[in-house]
């Protein structure tokens, strides 16, 4: 088998493969087609996802699977069908969708994550028949071209990864609901984890006025001040903190997945027309939709799903010329079972990623 | 007792109001104060609040009561510290909201409907002192001058009343969220009945390009085409029609109170960034706030309360300039009970307006 045939990754073999069980083994890759890219993996970050995914949080996974949706790699094979004028050699990167239908309206506004034919860079099924998807910890990343993006020059690979997920579902509702602009110059940042480090990254760079991260004790009050808070909110040390931002925020952006967040409260620290937006899915269901509240408050409460491909490139242009203090660790890809360990043990601050050797 | 210290309305005694049991007789009215304006009752408007308030179906109401805030009158006495130049004989409006704070970021916004000091413009108390507030099923109206809004000429006083509440209630969210504009082209209004027309009026006048108009049956299919819908989506009898309108829709209005609402249907009717704007508040709770919809439809579930002051002059000159085609009944005021039996029995098509006599 050649080289392109055949390749070794970090395979879950069961749901304990967070436990430090990932084998470093063949990957049961996808048939390479004449419209995909194959990488070398020079970095890929450790995205709650792939946990999720690892520990069949979300429902049954098909095992063996290899996680990772937050890939930069160097082109070591292009297909014949590709379109996009890639050659060997070039840096691209590979966020958490790697294939969509390119004819639905969303996709022809290149917000591809909202296109029904969306797959998942790990975990899906192409609907060519030519397999499964594998994703980046791994020596190569096999897969469509359709949503890869050119890495700009002058954005360190390690930060660059975990953009394309983590940073690229931080960003997209951040821009979309206006953060910056006359009626998003006030933001809150729930949860100051991976992606809430984003969330206050991203809303300091598109220019918010005030950054308010709001967690439940002050332990990373220090740090989400680094990150580009403005103010800090705990709700738990300070119960009644929350009401001097009574009707005040254009934009809280929720980072944490909690079934029993009290919707209500939060619905009135928006202005009307504000927007509560969810980028996490809890396990369990949530409260009722508090339809009084958001009468009363004039606000919503929304979700967002990472990025398409214009806002991915958008984003990474961003990242070169605003030079937000990404919080970023770099693990070896070959130390993958203690790098996912510490990240179900809640230790990164704020976003591991794996490097390969060399890098 | 002077002609400004007395007047007659119709009092809800009782729950048993609504059936037919209103009483004319003397209102007791909040005392007079030199901010306050004093109105001869032309118009009024039958509201569904009205029907929820006099039985009690919102909680308890302090009987006796007069309901009614869709107001139009002619000024009998204007308090000497009222500031807008109001004089005797003016015809102005009093929409469900009478009074607010004027000092909060909401009002200085002259969005008044979302200050924390909002006075209804019945069942309300005054911060003064001064007393109740009582509606316009009276022969007049008295309270604060603050929200009053001039009627502009050429607009039916049969019509001009039910557009201070139940118009403002469709039209404020349409409005805010880009109705007719670049993305407010494509509208839907559940629910045709009282809010639900003006929203397809209003929908219409704001130059959206598809008004689709969503009920149970297609029962009131014609009807809704004439108030300006250019399709009819009737669920019950179609359940799979909902499909072909998959991430499509700008604005979805709901307009009926329903605890059983399917969210997670309604929302992936939304394109991403869209938002289901809900302006009634059912009895129950209703289902939990759907947060893995939410997520993948990139979309939004909100609420709206009347408007304010702002958008009332504006919806006012909007049904003057472009002459929305609002089907409006007129009934008599001195035949109140009769009107208030009809509509707790769903007859009006869509709007009652009672009219005082000469009217």
């Amino acid at each position: 088998m050649s080289s392109s045939e055949s390749f070794k990754g970090w395979c879950a073999l069961g749901p304990d493969a967070v436990e430090g069980k990932l084998v470093w083994q063949d990957v049961p890759a996808k048939k390479f087609t004449e419209t995909d890219l194959e990488l070398d993996v020079l970095a890929c970050g450790i995205c709650a996802s792939d946990i999720h995914t690892m520990r069949s949080g979300w429902g049954p996974t098909e095992y063996p699977t290899v996680v990772g949706h937050e890939i930069v790699g160097k082109i070591t094979k292009v297909g014949s069908d590709v379109k996009d004028g890639y050659k060997v050699g070039d840096i691209v990167g590979i966020g958490a969708q790697c294939d969509s239908c390119e004819q639905c309206e969303q996709c022809k506004k290149e917000s591809n994550s909202y296109c029904d034919g969306m797959v998942g860079t790990y975990s899906g099924k192409f609907k060519d028949g030519s397999g499964r998807s594998m994703g980046g910890y791994a020596s190569k990343w096999r897969g469509p071209a359709t949503l890869a993006i050119p890495i700009p020059d002058g954005l360190d690979l390690s930060v660059a990864a975990p953009l394309l997920c983590g940073g690229a579902t931080a960003y997209s509702p951040l821009r979309d609901y206006g953060c910056g602009q006359e009626n998003g110059k006030r933001v809150a940042i729930v949860g100051v984890g991976g992606i809430g480090a984003f969330g206050l990254n991203w809303a300091k760079a598109l220019g918010a006025d005030e950054i308010v991260a709001i967690s439940t004790t002050a332990s990373k009050k220090d740090l989400a001040m680094q990150l580009g808070a403005t103010d800090f909110l705990a709700m738990k040390d300070d119960p009644e903190g929350h009401k001097k931002y009574r009707r005040h925020f254009d934009i809280i952006l929720n980072t944490a997945a909690d079934e029993n967040m009290d919707f209500d409260k939060f619905v009135f620290m928006l202005r009307p027309r504000g927007h509560l937006i969810n980028i996490a899915v809890p396990e369990k269901p949530c409260k009722p939709v508090p339809i009084g509240a958001l009468l009363f408050s004039g606000a919503n409460i929304g979700g967002s799903a990472i990025a398409g491909r214009a806002q991915l490139r958008e984003m990474l242009d961003l990242a070169v010329s605003a030079k937000p203090n990404f919080m970023i660790e770099k693990r070896k890809m070959s130390e993958a079972n203690e790098a996912v360990k510490d990240m179900v043990a809640g230790k990164p601050r704020f976003r591991y990623t794996l490097m390969a050797e060399g890098q």
